[in-house]
């Protein structure tokens, strides 16, 4: 059996916590010898600032570098809130993403049925949903330069970002969104502002490009992000697949998973390009969620997202769907019986704690 | 009494049927003696291309110059989804914006209590919702230079579109916001993504020191565009005004129009800066839907939204705030009594026509 290396990097706030709810998962597949992880720890945001004054190190960079895959938590807090720009705490995911190069992030929206009330939209709107965003991840407008501050004298300042697209970057991506497309209902939809935009016009072309040569046998369909954001709210089961920019696939992915009902469910992947010879891609696992440092080391955060984002590597780094599915299982199932975490209680729900929903969702497996 | 210049600019699509609606009010205020209005009409968009090449003509923008508002309708379609880029319909609309200098984008959101079940989100989410959105409209990525497609040649090619921001915009667009918020729950929710963009940290610092130095008697908070997103699909009444850039207003804006239920009856104010002496502002006002080609010149168009943007000219423009208070009062009476365009037509309510609600809403004021 392979051995595959993970660095775990558990941030800050509830990070560390829900971490050790994946750790849990680990040291059980390999003791049941269904797989064989090595896990390495390391720090990045608030906690790697307080120990190196970095948001990540080189060492932990190095370790990331070396993993088969990163399976991180989350960064930031009020604390770090005054520290300079260059190392906040986003700092250390932003440079994962680019020295990895992890360009595509996968971001399911998945409304489980037991938790169709939670949502602040209609159940009918919401029930049985299940879109995948896929947003570009290392390119647009938060990379682009320059990207700077400048006192133009009198008071006044400038501020600039640099929204910048290259066709092989569209062109990568559009292949991840119709990649899985055609693993689902085989249905994508891009989006941009071509309109007032030219690299959504770019966005554009390419997309319609790439789709007439390589994916015919796939459903391509352009939006404006705008009303593409309306009809998400509106009528969200008419996408399958959505294949979007960096800033639009934030906004974007974060309002497909408030449809949802529960952030603390929703896991995230961030895929590099594949090796051309060993068909490996560096990878990083994330939940959706922040850090929450209002309710850390109190037992109250949902361990959910987490262990989901950990199924995610199993699904996308390793190759092992099937455990995958049965992870994505375990959680249904827990949630099905009633189980809540405080993020997702409800009138006649069990409430329990971080890690009594571990405990479950390992009892399940 | 003084003598009020309107250049209206029906545009393409529906945009002439619900403009029609509006001359209707304009013709009876003037029969009336309640005010003098002058009017003049103009093309803009396909409309203005298909008679001159142009998506508006110098004439039609020295008209726009030299009016007191222009009432606009809607542009676009698919009839000149290929006309060169430069004059597509939308070119005419930014141009307007641009050359009038309407920087601050008015975009209220507001739940009518009869309308409240054909909203996506569950009733007790958006009724009594009321929130003004404040969009910066004449800055930032949608019109920053370079603005370029390149030739990089080996089949690639390169889009860039800049975010430009200086102090005196974000100033100006905050004290907008601020002034309005005084007039309301004296809240304002300033939104950008400092974490990542270097206009949202210009953005975040110049909010915080207008609001320092000038508006210490409201409530100013900052939230992440993309969280903030979130909140707006979560808990759109923890809002009052929320003001934010070209790029993310337009995104949240719309999200915001949608939670209401229906986009056909909200309205929206564009407005330039005072002009020191006369204390006049160049504005425009738009519905924020858009042309809607599939249903136009059949009668089925919902024209409250039009008619509802010249209320807020009444208000913004005129100085007529108790006119304007009895327009929005009319179409909350017409709703009320169950009258109801195709588009937001429901169980137990009367069907009419975009003429009957126009004159519906006539007879009520
Ligand atoms: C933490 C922040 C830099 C990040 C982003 O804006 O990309 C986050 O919002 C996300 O969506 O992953
Ligand atoms: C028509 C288009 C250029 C415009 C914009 O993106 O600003 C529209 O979406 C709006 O919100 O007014």
């Amino acid at each position: 059996m392979a051995t595959h290396k993970l660095l775990l990097l558990p941030g800050d706030g509830i990070g560390p916590e829900v971490m050790a709810e994946v750790q849990r998962v680990i040291d059980w597949l390999n003791a049941q010898g269904i797989a064989k992880f090595e896990t390495e720890q390391g720090l990045v945001g608030g906690s790697a600032y307080d120990a190196h004054k970095v948001s990540i190190s080189e060492g932990d960079m190095a370790k990331a570098n070396a993993a088969d895959a990163v399976i991180f938590g989350a960064v930031g807090g009020p604390k770090w809130d005054s520290v300079p720009y260059e190392v906040r705490p986003e700092a250390g995911l932003l440079r994962l993403r680019k020295d990895l190069g992890l360009f595509a992030n996968l971001r399911p929206a998945v409304c489980y049925p037991a938790l169709a009330d939670a949502s602040s939209l209609k159940r009918e709107v919401v029930e049985g949903l299940d879109i995948m965003i896929v947003r570009e991840l290392t390119g647009g407008v938060y990379f682009g330069e320059p990207k700077t501050i400048t006192d133009l004298g009198n008071g006044q300042k400038r501020a600039i970002d640099t929204q910048v697209y290259d066709t092989f970057e569209i062109e990568r991506i559009g292949r991840v969104a119709f990649d899985l497309a055609r693993k689902r209902k085989n249905k994508v939809t891009s989006m941009e502002k071509r309109n007032v935009m030219k690299s959504g016009v770019l966005w554009n072309e390419v997309m319609t490009q790439v789709h007439a040569r390589e994916y015919k046998d796939v459903t391509l369909e352009h939006q404006l992000a705008d009303s593409g954001g309306m009809n998400l709210v509106k009528t969200p089961k008419q996408f399958d697949v959505i294949v979007t920019d960096n800033l639009f696939g934030d906004m974007l992915s974060d309002i497909a998973a408030m449809l949802t009902g529960s952030l603390g469910l929703l896991p995230s992947a961030s895929l590099g390009k594949e090796d051309a010879k060993t068909k490996e891609r560096k990878a990083l696992y994330e939940p959706v969620h922040g850090s929450a440092p209002d309710i850390a080391g109190k037992g109250l955060a949902n361990p959910i997202a987490m262990i989901a984002s950990f199924g995610m590597a199993l699904r996308y780094s390793f190759g092992m769907g099937d455990l995958a599915d049965k992870v994505d299982a375990a959680i249904a199932a827990v949630l099905a019986g009633g189980l809540r975490t405080a993020d997702i209680k409800s009138q006649g729900t069990t409430p329990v704690s971080t890690a009594q929903m571990g405990e479950a969702i390992l009892k399940e497996l």
